[in-house]
């Protein structure tokens, strides 16, 4: 089978290796679709650890099955989560099923850029999901990005009736402007960078989009007079750069939430003054991936069609053109999500 | 009437007033003990509004009651909230109720540090405590710090069975110990620098009170030692020092929450990485004063004995005396609460 | 000034009445329209405390405004809501607004069914609202009603995805199926019995309308079938009926919720079983009315266009034909909302 | 090994059977203690079953461990939980932990009244105990309907500063005082028919200790004196007698809840009135068993001595006695958690 491997952004090389005998307790899927991800492009990140095969929005038919496992069948069209919480642990009590140990350690092989991948019987009862007739292959790869938007709004606690900043309009930013609308949200304010985007925040049902400028405060009073408040109830944080951090922190209510939902490098910081943060009660916090919770409600939202998956993936690329891809995505070039496609 | 006016924290002069006639809409007191504030000594805040009259911890008889009023009466011994919210604003209406604008604007006049003040009959409807026979004037003094600290636990989200680290003894940490214990709180460490205050913290029921150390990685192994687990679920942080939220920020557990209970300076400022609060889902939050649903659990809590009222007041003053109360506070040398009482 | 007296549904007399003159603490309103609620309608608990002046779904534009009121000005065009709570009782504080003493004693005088009111400053505080521009008159009329949803909604806690069962699709259940909506809720069945009626919520984005069977058991076995469970997660009953009672509490899940949002008479009962209620943990509760958070939602869902108010009323009525609004309310033929509407 | 047989509550026989041998993925537990639960005594609904063999509040030392399992090892002492649940079907990812279809259907085989029993890598995995060195068997055997005290406590939403009405003080009934004080409960009142079992309840630390007269008005009346309010916030039943659940009913604030932590049979019934339910927004609930993370925390409770497992456990009888334990445990004379200890 093709797989994949990954050295730099420009260089990917196909390989051949043999297709995988699952355990009893595997089972073999035969890819059809994965989506690029910005974490499979971010080079600081993964060049260190390269040769890598990656892939984790992966989509296919079912083709073997171990025989301890017993809740899916040969030719079941699946979406498999690469990440399964051990549901035991104290974080996994906790409902922070992503803090788990085992969810960090636990992947498909070798990844979704790969004509066929196993994964464990863990994966199989947790969180591999069945796609409606309704969901295509390549809808199915948005199945864990938009769970890790679900996974956000759920813990920044949107409410119906909340206002809501959103910065930036990638990928991901498209998607939560369609999922704060599901969760109740009528006042929102969106701000991207780039006019085609700007564009696209219309189409997907975003009133008010704007371009941020270059004072800070001025943004504020923009945004307390378009909700008639203090500020934004709740400030979602879609891009990795520390820019959209420092507008985020600025534009959120007494009392209000900033959700870092993007990370930036590991040594970029910014300075907080915790006598603002104090007298204006303002909570910052995060959400780092997604739960077995989240997919199943992302895959109900791409059914329903409160998510338009079919505009959200703008590009394909048969596996051999991975590298295009990767560079389309970071190129951030009129495109959005870039899928890889298998004609297997 | 004896007036204390603050012009700093040496000099605090008593002037004589005539006793305030109250409105039809307004109620007077006979003070008969007032609590002295970290916040009634920070010079920097104080000294370019100064000259100022102070004292919002305050407790008294009720002499006069205004012709609107008629929910309190004459003799009645009550504890008066200084702030109280409009109820009805967008803040209130969120529950927020201590970022409401007419919360910051009430007040009672001239102050607690003063033989009589007067009060208006929103603070009559809305957060006019009478205290139980059991309650004496002086622990009523506590009613608003002791309401800062639940309002504290109740937004950071405490839930019976969570591992709590909690820095800094002074009064507060103190009443924070006895609070946590109400709130179930079973895993508690507390740091503290003072010797004679960690004696106090076991006294008051905490098992492991440690000293801060110099290396904050060798502190964080101790409390995943101690918890068995990467952290702590909640850590407040009960000292205005820098230092001391440095400290606090480090040793949160996965998943977890920081409450900056008290405030530095306003330019002063910590450094936080995105990316470590993302992949660790930490939240930062803060509690700013305390509304009136706090002040009357403070009251039950008092009265039941669940905190010791008696024991956190370690000195009181006659009014003539404020500005030693303020220095001696100031001082942390072997002081805790320190009230003004009147023997009016 | 024209005043509707209520003898009962046939006999509504049309009474020449002084218009008031507000005192210093209360305003006075100029009705534009009230609406016609089922509680206006129902003969055992009006007649024996008759002859009445109804109507609490009014709206009208300000007249004259006491002087202790500065919150609202003449001229404004306003929904005022007749029950208010005092917001600081043991009730309140725990958010049972509508439990609160003061709640039920509060009105507007003599009516919404007058051609003139009176309220009071607290009235003006706490729960008048401005229309917005786009929000006619006969609109406002609907955001009380709406409030009783969104606080029935709220209190089952229905969380985005949540399976739901209505029963009953008059003026409340429509309202009903574009709220649940705008809360997330994608998996809905609605029962009902008239055939217009299911025309009308299929009209309002119901895919699943179905008359109620004889046997209970197959029509639990339909829900299940139709949400892969085994039941209904949260069910609403929106009719007064027993039987519609009873219908409600045969579908709800394990775990499940099902929320009284009608009332029967007083001395109507059913029988319920604790160990059917125990081994399926089921929850049942209820609503009465709505508070001040409800009717800002409500106007907010009105003017955003996520309740269709224009469609929800079917019938407007001179204030002399008040009685024939009532009569057509009770027949339930072919009318949903009946609003009375003033020319003056 | 020995096996105790339940026939009914006057015949219960000792078998001999051979030790089992556990697979793979089993282990073996060598029984030291069993606690009697009421559910062992209902003759209604074990008889038609019988022969049984019983046994669900057991405690031992691991024996022998199937090569699957990797979390215990021989030697452990273990408290096991018999119910487990699948943690990703519906009713678990919902949190519903005990509706779960395999909760139900998972044991310990052949239960707790046996020498030795084998348990599943599951059971291994998700809701095997090891006791701290300071709890001892006997008290280990409280671990599980303790659990049930704190899952209905979690799920009634009990809040610190509730005020609370307790019905029944057996073996449930005086943990429930201690747990209720753990979660912050000082209004508290508590009805026993039983004197020495008030006497119990009073050492157990609650103050409001009443039998309950035959006028439901009255007591009502006496709890609305005692907590100055309309009712109790939360209503506990742990009776399973009709009239403690009407009782109950009659004693709740407006906008409480009641609820039915125990089971009448099957076909008793209560009768009630939607419109009283309605009008007083009453919530009605119910808990059945506990879960993983109740398990966890009823633990820590009698490790921290916040439990007194000690004084709750009133007689103990080697496993050829059951008989009689179990008619002790129904007489309800003199005695509370009655255990089978093992001196294997
Ligand atoms: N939390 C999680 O579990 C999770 C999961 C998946 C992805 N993510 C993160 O989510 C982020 C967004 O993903 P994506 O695929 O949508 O990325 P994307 O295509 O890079 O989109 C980000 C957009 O934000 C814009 N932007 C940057 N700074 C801005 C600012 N200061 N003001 C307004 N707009 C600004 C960018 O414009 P320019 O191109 O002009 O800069 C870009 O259009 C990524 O960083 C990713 O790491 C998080
Ligand atoms: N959020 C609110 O509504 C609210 C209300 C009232 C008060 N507060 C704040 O709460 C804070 C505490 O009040 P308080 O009356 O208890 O003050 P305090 O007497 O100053 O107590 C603070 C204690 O913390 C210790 N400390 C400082 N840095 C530390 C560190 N890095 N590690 C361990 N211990 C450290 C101090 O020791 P050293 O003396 O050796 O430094 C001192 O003993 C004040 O800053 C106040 O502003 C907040
Ligand atoms: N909780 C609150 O705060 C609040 C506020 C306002 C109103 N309400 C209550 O809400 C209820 C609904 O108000 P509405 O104006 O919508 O009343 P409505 O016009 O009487 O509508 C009720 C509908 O339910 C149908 N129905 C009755 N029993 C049924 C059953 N077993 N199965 C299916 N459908 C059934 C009725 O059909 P038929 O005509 O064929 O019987 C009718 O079409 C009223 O009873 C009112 O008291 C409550
Ligand atoms: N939800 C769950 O998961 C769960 C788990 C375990 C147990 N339970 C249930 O919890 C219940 C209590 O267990 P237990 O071991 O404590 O039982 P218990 O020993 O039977 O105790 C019940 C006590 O309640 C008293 N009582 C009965 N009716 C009363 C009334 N109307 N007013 C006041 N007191 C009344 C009884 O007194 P008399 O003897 O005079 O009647 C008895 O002392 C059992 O029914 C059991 O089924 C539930
Ligand atoms: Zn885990
Ligand atoms: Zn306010
Ligand atoms: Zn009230
Ligand atoms: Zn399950």
């Amino acid at each position: 089978m093709k797989v994949a491997v990954y050295y730099n952004n420009q260089d990917v090389r196909i390989e051949n290796r043999p297709i995988p005998q699952p355990k009893s307790d595997e089972f073999l899927v035969k890819t059809k679709a994965c989506g690029v991800c910005v974490a499979d492009t971010m080079e600081w990140y993964l060049t260190p650890r390269a040769p890598l095969t990656l892939g984790h929005e992966a989509v296919g038919v079912v083709e073997e099955v171990g025989s301890d496992i017993h809740n899916i069948k040969v030719g079941d069209r699946v979406v498999v989560h690469h990440h399964i919480p051990c549901l035991v642990c104290e974080h996994c009590r906790r409902g922070n099923f992503t803090m788990c140990e085992s969810f960090r350690k636990t992947h498909i092989h070798p990844g979704g850029f790969s004509e066929y991948f196993t994964a464990s019987a863990a994966h199989a009862e947790r969180d591999t999901l069945i796609l409606p007739e309704n969901v295509s292959f390549k809808a199915g790869t948005l199945v864990e990005p938009l769970a890790c938007i679900i996974h956000a709004i759920q813990k920044a606690g949107v409410k119906a009736g909340d206002s809501v900043a959103l910065i930036g309009t990638g990928t991901m930013g498209l998607m939560f402007i369609q999922c704060l609308k599901y969760w109740g949200v009528r006042k929102l304010v969106v701000y991207e960078m780039l006019d085609w985007r700007i564009n696209k925040a219309h189409e997907f049902g975003a009133q008010n989009v704007w371009k941020p400028g270059n004072d800070p405060q001025a943004e504020l009073e923009k945004v307390q007079e378009l909700f008639q408040s203090d500020g934004a109830d709740k400030v979602f944080i879609a891009a990795k750069d520390i820019s959209a951090m420092k507008l985020g922190m600025n534009l959120v209510n007494k009392g209000g939430t900033v959700m870092f939902f993007a990370t930036p490098k590991p040594e970029e910081s910014i300075e907080i003054f915790p006598s603002h943060i104090f007298f204006n009660e303002i909570t910052i916090t995060s959400t780092y991936s997604a739960n077995h919770l989240d997919t199943r409600m992302a895959l109900d939202l791409i059914a329903s069609g409160d998510v338009w998956a079919d505009k959200i993936i703008s590009h394909t690329y048969p596996i051999e053109e991975l590298s295009d891809a990767i560079l389309q995505t970071v190129s951030r070039q009129e495109s959005l999500k870039c899928v890889v496609e298998f004609n297997n």
